[in-house]
């Protein structure tokens, strides 16, 4: 007997000056929708969880409403349609978005939603909310539109060990690249050298960077790739080459330290001195082009030549858990949970 | 009887420590070149002073070896070929190039000589020496080609009343930007606004920059042509909007007042956080694309969308004396001497 019941999670306290607790959380349910006339529903396969889960819950995040007490959750998935009333979103296609904590989401596919369809079926779709997804598109567009390397290119990548950043030396690599990332720690410089495609190191926490960036890009930077910002933006703007392409992907630490003062650039003016380019992005302005980034991606997925690290956690049940691992630092790799089963 | 006598201006003496005087010059004379197998001869119509001249007397200013005591004079000229034995340099064509202070000059075409043709007619062909050459085409590439206006766009544009600011201004008012320009005299914003076509000026010398960005961009910036760089550039760039383009091309403020550090830049990580872009870019790159900006931009001459200003001097042997009068500040546009009858 098919399931008649859509289980979902609602936020029941907000987690104000404390960390995220099992207790902020109710499971609730209510009947599978049925789609009213331009809307489909998905049945979710995996959810996604991420920091920014927890100022949804207390004050949106500046980005959207805050959340209501007894409200559903908000987070993306990937899953599939399983009744469609939408003349372009159809039953049985695989769909990533905003579907929220629950077993069926329904939605109009208007751009509120952020459905965007997975094509690729050479890999797992738990892919569409990572390698294959959000974080490898950036990664992707950053690299071949704005930095446009070449084979002989020196690649610098800052915020290395991330996902988009150990998604990007991967990228560089099969172009043939020289890729140097820089990261917080000596474990994470050994992941980088080890198993992510790079070529050399820098860990920004105890190594001279600037001396470190001359020892390792003898040839200048050709391709910054910048997910960070501030004073490592600016010692790597002192070492591009002519014609540098630099993509800034991020600037968490672009405030001085204990300030609300933007780190000032002294290098910022060889960009026009020396014909460069300097240039940020959204990545959602690219999606006309994200199923060729998907295919591309999906191929070299498939081939090993571009490698991923989920953690997924079994069971709609634990998706309170599997936030709170985020927070803990405990997960390895992009934290998911499997909402249903996977149909491919 | 044709003339078989090339005129030539020598250096006499080095200015070393002082302006620069007509006993520094020393009117020479060769025979009239006969083209070798590749070469090909021009008649020099036009010939163009610049203020790196000086430094060419003295120490070829870092970009070309110092000139010695009797050699020929560096410069920019435009001229008809008048023999060729060049397959692509023909009998009869304009160029324009490195043609030296002579009545006649040889050259292979190499790179070295930076000849390039003069394909348009519908003006006269000393424009190929500022609006329709280097300083010209400098405005065209980096505004529509890195600038890209759209009619509702507000162009900023420091360095505004000089050859490549003012071109910039006309270029955008073509498209129908709102365009301020920043310039140093309230003599120079009143020919921004009365001349040049600007909407509006900011006279950074006397004036708060930031408040008059703030009053005369009241919408925010979406191009930025810079000329200066240093902390104009840096109050524009906290005034830039989503997708502002910052084409840079200059820097002669990049520097601390009385210092050899680079003015910090507070506001470059605008740049990233905007989805912005700052660019740089080296005329020369654009070559294959110099008939199309001089076509363009012959049209609008004719028109009358753009002006220029050209300060001629009439006769060969007044080359010494057109050149102190530039650095003297005492030309009204771009300083040139009329060295042989232009044939249209």
């Amino acid at each position: 007997m098919p399931p008649t019941k859509n289980r979902q999670w609602l936020l029941a306290e907000r987690p104000i000056d404390r960390p995220v607790k099992l207790t902020d959380f109710k499971l609730g349910e209510s009947p599978i929708p049925e789609p009213k006339d331009g809307e489909f529903v998905i049945r979710v396969i995996y959810s996604s969880l991420a920091p920014v889960m927890r100022f949804y819950m207390l004050d949106g995040a500046g980005i959207e409403k805050p959340l209501e007490i007894g409200e559903v959750m908000r987070g993306r998935g990937v899953g599939q349609i399983v009744a469609s009333r939408n003349s372009i979103f159809k039953e049985g296609e695989i769909v990533q978005g905003k579907m929220g904590w629950q077993e069926y989401a329904v939605s109009d596919g208007s751009p509120y939603w952020m459905m965007y369809k997975v094509h690729q079926r050479l890999v797992p779709v738990s892919t569409a909310l990572g390698i294959l997804g959000m974080t490898g598109f950036t990664a992707y567009f950053g690299l071949f539109d704005i930095g446009k390397p070449k084979p002989t290119d020196t690649v610098l990548v800052s915020g290395a060990a991330g996902g988009v950043g150990s998604s990007v030396a991967q990228l560089a690599k099969t172009v043939g690249c020289y890729v140097v990332g820089i990261a917080g720690s000596d474990e994470k410089c050994k992941l980088l050298t080890e198993k992510l495609g790079y070529d050399a190191a820098i860990n920004y926490k105890t190594e001279d960077i600037p001396a470190r960036m001359d020892a390792l890009c003898p040839k200048g930077i050709d391709v910054f790739f910048d997910n960070v910002g501030g004073p490592i933006l600016d010692a790597a703007l002192a070492r591009i080459n002519k014609y540098a392409r630099v993509v800034s992907c991020g600037g968490i630490s672009q405030y001085i330290a204990g300030s609300n003062e933007p780190y000032p650039l002294k290098n910022a003016y060889k960009i026009g001195r020396l014909n460069a380019l300097l240039q940020g992005f959204l990545i959602y302005d690219y999606e006309p082009r994200f199923a060729e980034a998907e295919v591309a991606m999906a191929q070299w997925v498939k081939e090993g030549k571009l490698t991923y690290q989920e953690d997924v956690l079994d069971g709609f049940e634990r998706m309170p858990e599997a936030l709170i691992r985020l927070y803990e630092g405990k997960n390895r790799g992009k934290q998911l949970v499997r909402v249903s089963k996977d149909p491919f």
